[in-house]
């Protein structure tokens, strides 16, 4: 009998997760509250539930790829969610970006009710995802791991054993995407004094992909500036949120991150103008609109 | 006859450039007021010019790599300096981080004395120079290429041909070294993090170097932070100038640029604190300084 695996959260991550599942021969089962979301994943052979105890009924090893933590507290712990469910011995991959401190609460409160908890934040955006070739920053018990590394190895290039320790792979996670927030927004920046003072955005972009300025950002966002094409691959609010739980983290370690600050305001600024479910790459509205009239 | 070239700067980047021509088999003339500089490039069989006029008289082609503008502007206009010797038809590869302005400028002022440029800045580092295989950001005429494509090719992977107007080049490397220093800063900050969270740095090295948070400055810069050892490979100064020549473009193009203001921030605090001479990376003191006593 086929292992039977759940996948709460069939955005474009969860999507792409579930499918690679699929194709490793993993009976999946998918839920979003989403239809569209959960129709598409039907499309592709995949068995919609439509309430997560079914699901929790079912499967032995849960990814939760949902928002953040608000989602993943109702999942897990809300009304009809996933722990009154799951069979002891069941284990949750919590997959969503949350802060270090709900991963290890969320793991510990899941081992008190006799579940396992794999704290597992992805990295490899969409395209990723959808290739089953993410990068996963993990850390668990060697038993955690036991009962679903099979699992993990069918949606990923790379898996980081991080530690028993919950917490480290969220924290690696949000260094991460201090970075990723940062290099987009600096990209972005680039991009706009570059067509400000003349230069052809293509040409650029050409240049510094071949040189000592390329990031992994500018190299897989900047396309979407130049085509002038906001629909949104990774929402814009999905950078506010990070970089909030970056100055959150950093605050508690009393420690002053002046360059994620200052990209959190820019991504901030652009939610705020009307831009939060645009692309992320919709930043360099910021700075369009400082566009002087010459 | 084997054609001369000379090469006036023999740091680290010039002398790179200096033995890969060397290797090519042209007949390379050097130049650098350090004497520890000169004596380093005639061990690798160079061939020193104790002036800049003996220099310009026998070369056809002259690479200009000193720090920046204030040097190039004595290095071709100065008492004894090149003008006055090179033979009408020479070509000035200038290839100095500059602003745009002052590209245009002396190519003009080099054209009115019967002397071509190519307004070339260079990006890969050193290593790359080393290697032969920098990448150069180049403009100018026709009639210029023609004279010195096969010298521009013996140190370069990759040569863009940007365009006949000078100053293009110099504001793609000013660009370029926009998003090397806000890396820079950026890799500090989520390192210095890390590491203040409990975060092995070699790990998080590992992790972010496979993940959407890579940049080739992570990359090339960190092990110097993970060894703690800031012997310079690119002194920091070089940003606190490149930085403040992107920050005097960008306002005369009356654009905000914030992040890069930001970064120049941190560098230029550095060198405050005494650090202008050490390696780039050393700008992740500003961050340890701020360590809480815990």
């Amino acid at each position: 009998m086929r292992r039977k695996v759940g996948v709460v959260g069939l955005g474009a991550m969860g999507r792409g997760v579930a499918t690679s599942l699929l194709r490793a021969g993993f009976d999946v089962l998918g839920f979003d509250t989403n239809h569209h979301a959960a129709d598409s994943f039907a499309a592709y052979g995949g068995t919609i539930c439509t309430s997560l105890a079914t699901l929790g009924e079912s499967a032995d090893v849960v990814i939760v790829l949902v928002v953040n933590s608000e989602q993943t507290e109702k999942v897990l712990f809300g009304e009809d969610g996933l722990v009154g469910r799951m069979r002891p011995g069941g284990v949750v991959v919590a997959s969503s970006t949350v802060a270090p401190a709900f991963a290890i609460e969320t793991g510990r409160r899941l081992a008190d009710l006799g579940l396992f908890m794999i704290d597992a934040p992805v990295s490899g955006g969409v395209l990723g995802a959808a290739a089953g070739k993410l990068t996963l920053m993990t850390s668990g018990s060697e038993e955690a791991y036991a009962r679903c590394s099979d699992v993990l190895a069918a949606y990923s290039a790379k898996i980081y054993r991080l530690g028993d320790a919950h917490g480290i792979g969220s924290t690696i996670k949000l260094l991460n995407n201090l970075l990723v927030g940062v290099h987009i927004a600096a990209a972005s920046e680039t991009m706009a004094l570059g067509m400000r003072m003349g230069v052809e955005p293509r040409l650029l972009y050409d240049v510094i992909t071949n040189s000592a300025g390329n990031s992994w950002a500018f190299q897989d966002r900047m396309p979407h500036v130049i085509a002038g094409d906001f629909t949104p691959v990774t929402a814009l609010n999905i950078f506010v949120k990070d970089l909030g739980l970056v100055q959150e983290m950093a605050r508690n370690a009393n420690f002053s991150a002046v360059l994620a600050e200052r990209a959190f305001g820019l991504f901030q600024s652009a939610a705020d103008a009307g831009h939060g479910a645009d692309d992320d790459t919709a930043v360099i509205k910021m700075y369009e609109g400082a566009r002087s009239p010459a």
